[in-house]
């Protein structure tokens, strides 16, 4: 990664040869960008916050560096004087955002950047991918951890993230959205994430027996042997992790659980639960990997199966029914002027707003409403908050463990029809303000009527 | 991504606690684990090979560095003998693998390392993640490349990989597998790849009005105008960019073309192509984008779409209809003693491989055999190449181009039935070798001896 030093070329080249052409228009009056999500990708029905903290970092540190300012002069496309604009580029705007591990909705501005014009524009494609990313994990993250509750989560997910950096902040957006840990050892240590894991099947073939392998495990790790049991077949090898696991309580050590990791897991669980309980190992964990996700764990459950934990992999970490969400980051202002886009499914709401959150007297989340920045909705609570002014960092990012905590009560005060893993859930009600509306229509009429002109004269 | 600078903690914590355990117990034999795919996945029936150089690049500069070690200690899991074999620890090992860009298939080894029990373990977190994605793109884009074909494509999809690292291994992987260039400026420097980009809604609507927009744009980059024309309404964009590339021509300039965002794309082509050639602009380029994949594509050009190149963006550059490969990394040889794992669905071929592809007189693919490392057989060439030995690189990485050239003439010597995008795609055959057969064979047999013999007893 260390191609990664300076980020600034990070970027989608028509951001530049937009750059290029808005310094030859002198175009540098503030402009206003919105980033919000524009469909509810499959059966999801609310969102959760996360990435700003990556956001406000990139934002900080934006530099091209002469190497960066080398290349794009090799490319032939941009004259002197913009490079010289480069070479001195710093980000100097402001950025009002909804905090992470809050609840967000559809059309919701997550987050706006008002700077001026090329400052605005050329940072589009590093904060949809940091934001898309971790809203999606952490929205992923929460279901899972919805379906399995009062049950514990593990993120698994690291050998098949796509990527290394997709790695990292799927460990810290799975936990901000409810997870208890990460198998991610740099996870760990960056984010101060507890890690788990103790062994898999490769452990187990390089013995000559099962037995072996098990108790040349619990001699290096007596405080923390979950012992695998499925390489050959499940139930003897939970007998022979039960066989151990005696060896153990005999030494005074206690067998810390055994892990499932493939076939009936609702049946099998039952029955190693039974093999463990008839040893006197009733406290010992049964943790079950292998193929989770918010759907499976909802099955295996009602199933009835005896799991005190899950690892959850792939699946989750790479949010495989909905791999992708519809964020955009589109100009909404400039120089003044409210703007907006037309096309077809994809048109926009107008100008810098607020989202307006209103709740019942127990708390609960009753609806929103997204309002245009200034409006006073007396009794919502605003949720963009300024996170940034002039190119400064003007709030300190909260602990992760406090950014999770944010999360789990505001997701306790959401109604459960919203969590439903159910295919017709309904839509959480968002509405826009007066003030929102009126703009909106106005700004529509205005551009119908010129498209209108256009046509018929041509 | 300041994270990044060691990668040795880029691993599944158990990769340690099985390797501590393994030190203690003084087991550092050779060991080979082998790469491979357990299943094809959604419609799929050939991967490409890609990723090589990245795994290549992190055994050989493989270190824990002492930030790393203290982290380590700081979890109170693991001894201070073994930490100080951490310090010490390098990659000494070989490496057989299928070179870059090749096709390869079901349950064939893409990879085989072969190292002290140790090393050959705790590699096996990044190795996943790292070819993986690779493979899943290159893979994605071929499908791309092959519905396309003999149009361009453009990977466009930075915005929305899953994240940074992922936005520069899908630049990689998707010009290996047939595309002609990225958005991503950061991928360009590095490796080279042609970027391409102009304009997004944003240029349009920062003006007060399109053709003042595709006008000050044509001023700036009068040799690379590409002119979005969907940003109010196609027809009337088309219009005026007809409007801004005759005035361009009576400056000597040539409209280098238009893109196509949203829409009834196919009809839309047809029409924008008809007023550019109307007002003589017939050698503009019409540029679709929006949403692409090998499926869309297809279907947009059997309605007629009269598109010369493709912008392809998320849905490629996250797999989006399999966004996740079953791929393994297994354990097939301890001391030399060959070993293989009976889970359910997860079982795996024993010992170290080769992989033998047979070809017709014209070079067809006909069939590939799996066979034993030390097979021999006639006609058949073999696929793994030693590529690293006593943990030094042995061959130098092609240019990227190169890795393009091999893709692109064993693609076109791979039947179409196995490219076809359907939904029953018969398979490429893949058989074992009789010594390989012959193992496997014994080595189940045994196995399942030993299980019902622990049933039994217990």
């Amino acid at each position: 990664m260390s191609e990664m030093k300076s980020l600034a070329l990070f970027t989608d080249l028509y951001e530049l040869t937009m750059a290029a052409s808005y310094f030859e228009n002198q175009m540098f009056e503030p402009a206003t960008f919105s980033l919000f999500i524009r469909n509810y990708p499959a059966f999801r029905r609310y969102f959760v916050s996360a990435g700003l903290d990556d956001v406000l970092n990139y934002l900080s540190g934006l530099r091209f560096n002469p190497e960066d300012l080398d290349y794009l002069e090799g490319t032939k496309l941009f004259k002197p004087e913009f490079l010289s604009y480069l070479e001195r580029f710093r980000f100097t705007g402001k950025v009002h955002a909804i905090p992470e591990g809050r609840l967000f909705f559809v059309n919701e501005p997550l987050l706006e950047v008002t700077a001026p014009l090329i400052e605005a524009q050329v940072v589009e494609t590093f904060i949809i991918n940091a934001m898309n990313l971790q809203v999606m994990i952490a929205t992923k993250a929460s279901r899972c951890f919805h379906a399995a509750w009062p049950r514990t989560l593990v993120d698994f997910s690291l050998r098949r993230t796509q990527g290394l950096d997709a790695g990292m902040k799927v460990a810290r957006a799975s936990f901000i959205g409810g997870f208890t840990g990460t198998s991610n050892v740099l996870a760990g240590k960056v984010y101060g994430i507890p890690t788990y894991g103790t062994m898999a099947h490769s452990f187990v073939t390089s013995f000559e027996n099962e037995t072996d392998a098990f108790r040349a495990f619990a001699k290096t790790f007596p405080e923390n042997a979950v012992l695998l049991v499925d390489t050959y077949d499940t139930i003897s090898g939970a007998k022979a992790a039960a066989e151990v696991g005696k060896e153990m309580a005999s030494q005074g050590k206690l067998l810390k659980g055994v892990r499932l990791d493939s076939g009936d897991i609702a049946r099998l669980s039952q029955k190693v639960r039974k093999i463990l309980s008839e040893k006197g190992l009733g406290e010992a964990t049964v943790f079950a990997s292998g193929g989770f996700d918010e759907y499976t764990i909802q099955r295996v459950l009602k199933q009835g199966g005896d799991i005190d934990s899950f690892g959850v992999g792939t699946k989750m970490g790479v949010s495989a029914d909905a791999p992708y969400f519809d964020m955009a980051y589109k100009m909404v202002e400039y120089d003044g002027r409210s703007v907006l886009k037309l096309s077809p499914q994809k048109s926009t709401l107008a100008s810098a707003k607020q989202v307006f959150r209103f709740k019942t007297p127990k708390e609960r989340l009753s609806r929103d409403v997204i309002g245009l920045r200034d409006d006073h909705l007396k009794a919502g609570e605003p949720l963009l908050e300024e996170v940034m002014r002039e190119g400064k960092v003007v709030i300190s990012t909260p602990p992760l463990s406090q950014i999770q905590k944010r999360f789990l009560v505001e997701f306790s005060n959401l109604r459960e029809k919203y969590k439903s893993l159910a295919k017709n859930v309904p839509e959480y009600p968002v509405g826009l303000s007066s003030g929102l509306k009126k703009l909106q229509a106005q700004l529509v009429r205005r551009l119908k009527a010129r498209v209108r002109k256009e046509l018929g004269e041509s």
